[in-house]
């Protein structure tokens, strides 16, 4: 094994650098993974940028990415499901299988999660990684390995419609439309939605939308009043939606989102806007439209997997822009910046369909 | 059958009035009530203050009263679980049967709802009432006609319970130790809580809660800090409380009721206060912590009936005062201003004790 | 209005007539509707055959017929969304409202149901039909006559799909392809399974199945151990299906539903055969996989028609036959022998195509 | 630390001895137990008898027991919550935590679980014994040591309760007065059940259900028919009930429970009879009632530990005998036999009462 491990290293706020780390050694229930694509998320911009999310502060400096996919380069001794060549998609949080929420089904919550690239944890663009062997979903000959970076935004689309309750027949409000968006409308439309509106504030991204299959698209501006949109929805969609999901997380999404919603649906906020907004609440307790948040994901990765191996999902649709790991910084700039119309930007820790089949 | 239909009835906002209406007649599927007992709710007194609830005005004068019991005085053709006689409580909402809604199992979410004293129809707090007979719930002898009466406010507690899912080991914070307070921690207390502590500012209503079987009480004063207020909760608890049901609906419940609750959680919120409060919604959509309204309740009386009927529940203890139809306004002002320690009061439409067997 | 009200009426075991009847007088909850187009299923056959199915005996002359769609002819002064020449699907059992069942949102479960063609309740293969205004759906006008008339069947499979709780991911075994096995794959499918294997004894059934998109077939035969084709299963989908829908009802595919399925999964058994089988009980429990019955269906046509009207499943397929219902006697021979490779036959009361407008 | 590790070990049908065995070494997640009380159960009984339960069959000798407390005697290195001298109960069974069944919240179904004298592993009627920390729980000081060993029947209780959707108002039909019987009973009760209705075929079984609060009993005898049992339960309990839990297994209460209960209820079956007995499968299915098994526990001990330390349950009642870890052959012989009407039988591996606060 070669003993480059060139990894992309945030060390304060507009301090991203390239530098090379040791490789890692491996627990028995660990693999080590030679990492292939790592996509670029909203998090690890707001991380470059502010050097914190929430109360998760960059105190040290951390190997920054986590929506990623590599291939299996070393297995520890009681991993029986996974061989040296696998390729796999990551699912970038290990809990610690112990506590309540670990039983329950709800590792997601675990206090004692070990999540890549969130303070203090490493992240994985970097050329070797190791991960727990149980949270690398081994991808079929047919799906690249970019498709398997993607899982990871997909897992969030997921597990806002498991949130929201999506099933066959219901009436969908997406709010927005950059990726966690689409993502969203991908597994909507998957789980049997009779309708998806996605709203945003770009008629560009609204396009994209209507390629991956939204029913409706709206565009909107800064200035709309929210009553207003909530009426446009309800004409557009010929009902009111039972499901709302703010992938936006402002004021205005959330404030539309309720308003919008049927009695007796549910709103799911993925996207994270103040701390502390002023939203209409009695409108939604008196007809009881609950309120839910979105913590990532939760046994998604597999059905995520399936939504793409299957063909169900284009997910591919995403992917604008593609970088070396060298060019990592011109990767975030794009990302950061939304040059050329980006969407989800790419970065290869291997040449470009090395580990591709297809 | 006596023509004497004494009725108080609202005109207007401080116009509430004692009147002869006419005794209504029945359809096939109702029964008519001589109404024995009616319970003052805070609703009954904001509309008397204010003339409204939200966008419920009242423009026409209307019977005010919904918390009630009576005995049957005649019985619609088709009707056959009830004969003259009988000792029912009446569930003051009738749905349109045929609506979404009412086909999928939540009435309480018909658009076409006819609620007692909700404007523009009429309440119960008359000599002579007519109902839908199938929601008339037939009293056992040994279930006085107060008890009838309270259970509308027992049925809001069971429906905040099962709303927030209290079950088998649920510790839970309830918000309050009011009217609805107080059944809410009964209902909990039933369906398996672990432990409730209930909040107040009033040191006089925590000791009737405690009476009841709070496991813990929390004097609270208007200028403590929500962080604090949590803090001492999960101290007292020994746990963060996993629902919290807020039946204040103050800006400063609500906070509290969020942030005190254990990730992966439920905040129900009964009380309604400020349409549009602000709220540290992050902190409840980080960690998946769900936001959950009441309206009302949907087939909990016969659970609320079962809670009283088998003695697991002192609902009695909640009356503090009586009076006689014809002393309403003296009612209204003990319920308005709580005169003499006012929890629960009861307006006697027969004399007290007319209709009870025990 | 025309007084032609040709009917197909079921006297006894074997005395299927043809005759007049009078047109049903509607009340102001009811429309009128002049019939189009009627599904003939294996209970209308089995009346025909066996003049009973249970405890549901027919004693008196009863129309045939409950997988229909018509126009509105009239319309009951309270209906509001209906209109004269609005083509409809026909939900064909109307509850009676009032029960625990029906407030539960379970009217299915309804003890007065009235029910087409379930004696005592007659059916709709006739010329004009009365029907509760609420449970016809409106067809757009690209949907046809005779896919309204497939919504029953299809709402069947979506009823067992839900029932299964089948979902984004799901793992699906479907025993049985003829009319109810496929439609459950069309719900299945639709509502996001990974994968569907479904099973029959003739490869034809299969091939329309593999057309429709199912993952995988396989042949069985009589003979097969059960034990085996669940190796077989489980080979072929690679995994242990986590959802078995029993559409035979037989007791050997109910066993081989419970031995193929994965623990903590779902068996739902559509299909009925013997009253009392003998069944790998045992097996079952220690695994915790459920077992669930299918009793019609419950608020499941707006979901059938949505997933017939956005395309996305063809429902057309499954129809092999068109007659007249003049020609009602070998329509009916043709299903129940399965003449010329019959899946669903259909019976035309108005001309084919009349009001189809595409 | 003493090395005296006696323990009951079964060599073989009929050949159960007591014997030295070394004293386990622990992992740094588990602490080392000094065993207190080890109740017997039915299964321990049956190795005894018949070499195997199912596919698990003694091949090897094996500490006997799993119903038990003890004291940490010693603690591993990143154990948290315990401490030396800490009096725990200890659930029985150790999942492997990285399976499917395990992240999503159903590790009792988890294929490689380690369980308590289920073949291969040992159980714990031994001096010293080590566990996984995380399953041991620790008891409040007024919490005897007795009840900390009958937290596993009645987390079996609790399981079947929530497996069978008790709540409040509900109506449930206990099959069986033996222990588990008991146990359900008690749940039932907690979770806010309107009436438990139980059954047994020895009415000294019953007086002690009736002492512990059931609100029906119902004498049987072998050779009554199910329809007839059925329809006394109806007429003591007024109503159809909505949950039947069968405690015994035998086709005679299946059948009972499947015919008793009411339509879109649901039958639990937790005792385990026949592999393949003939049930009325067709009776359920038609009135879609449930048919749902229980295997073990999971997740419910903390909520049978919360019942014990309220006080809400009288478990205690349950023992109706004791013997030292000496008497062991004895000890077995009357739970065998049920000699001087033994419920539960209590084995003290220390003198009783050495650990007991109260």
């Amino acid at each position: 094994m070669a003993n480059d491990n060139l990894a992309a290293v945030l060390y304060g706020i507009e301090d991203l650098r390239l530098e090379q780390r040791p490789i890692p050694a491996i627990s028995d229930d660990e693999v080590l993974l030679k990492m292939d694509s790592v996509g670029i998320c909203g998090s690890d911009v707001h991380y470059l940028v502010h050097g914190r999310i929430g109360h998760f502060v960059l105190t040290n400096p951390m190997i920054i990415g986590h929506e990623a996919s590599g291939v299996v380069a070393k297995v520890g001794k009681k991993v029986q499901h996974l061989a040296v060549g696998d390729r796999v998609a990551c699912e970038p949080g290990v809990p610690c299988r112990y506590c309540e929420h670990c039983k329950a089904g709800q590792y997601n919550l675990c206090p004692d999660m070990v999540f890549c690239a969130t303070p203090p944890y490493d992240g994985n663009l970097t050329r070797y990684y190791k991960h727990a062997a149980d949270f690398c979903y081994k991808l079929p000959d047919h799906v690249t390995m970019e498709e398997g970076a993607l899982l990871e935004p997909l897992s969030v689309g997921v597990h806002a419609c498991r949130r929201a309750g999506v099933g066959l027949g219901s009436k969908v409000l997406v709010l927005g439309a950059g990726p966690i968006g689409l993502v969203t409308l991908l597994a909507a439309q998957a789980m049997g939605a009779e309708q998806v509106l996605i709203t945003d504030l770009v008629q560009q991204r609204l396009n994209v939308a209507k390629e991956l299959g939204a029913t409706h698209t709206l565009l909107m501006n800064k200035d709309d009043s929210a009553e207003e949109v909530a009426k446009q929805v309800h004409k557009l969609m010929g009902v009111e939606p039972d499901k709302s999901i703010d992938c936006c997380g402002a004021e205005s999404t959330t404030r539309l989102s309720i308003l919008a919603t049927r009695s007796g649906g549910c709103v799911v906020i993925v996207g994270m806007g103040a701390a502390e907004p002023k939203i209409p609440l009695i409108n939604a307790l008196a007809r009881e439209v609950d309120i839910r948040g979105v913590f990532r994901y939760c046994n998604d990765y597999p059905a995520a997997l399936a939504l793409v191996a299957s063909g169900k999902v284009n997910v591919k649709r995403l992917i604008t822009h593609h970088f070396d790991i060298t060019e990592t910084a011109k990767a975030f700039e794009t990302a950061r910046y939304g040059h050329g119309g980006a969407i989800k930007v790419m970065i290869h820790v291997q040449p470009k369909d090395t580990n591709n089949k297809v």
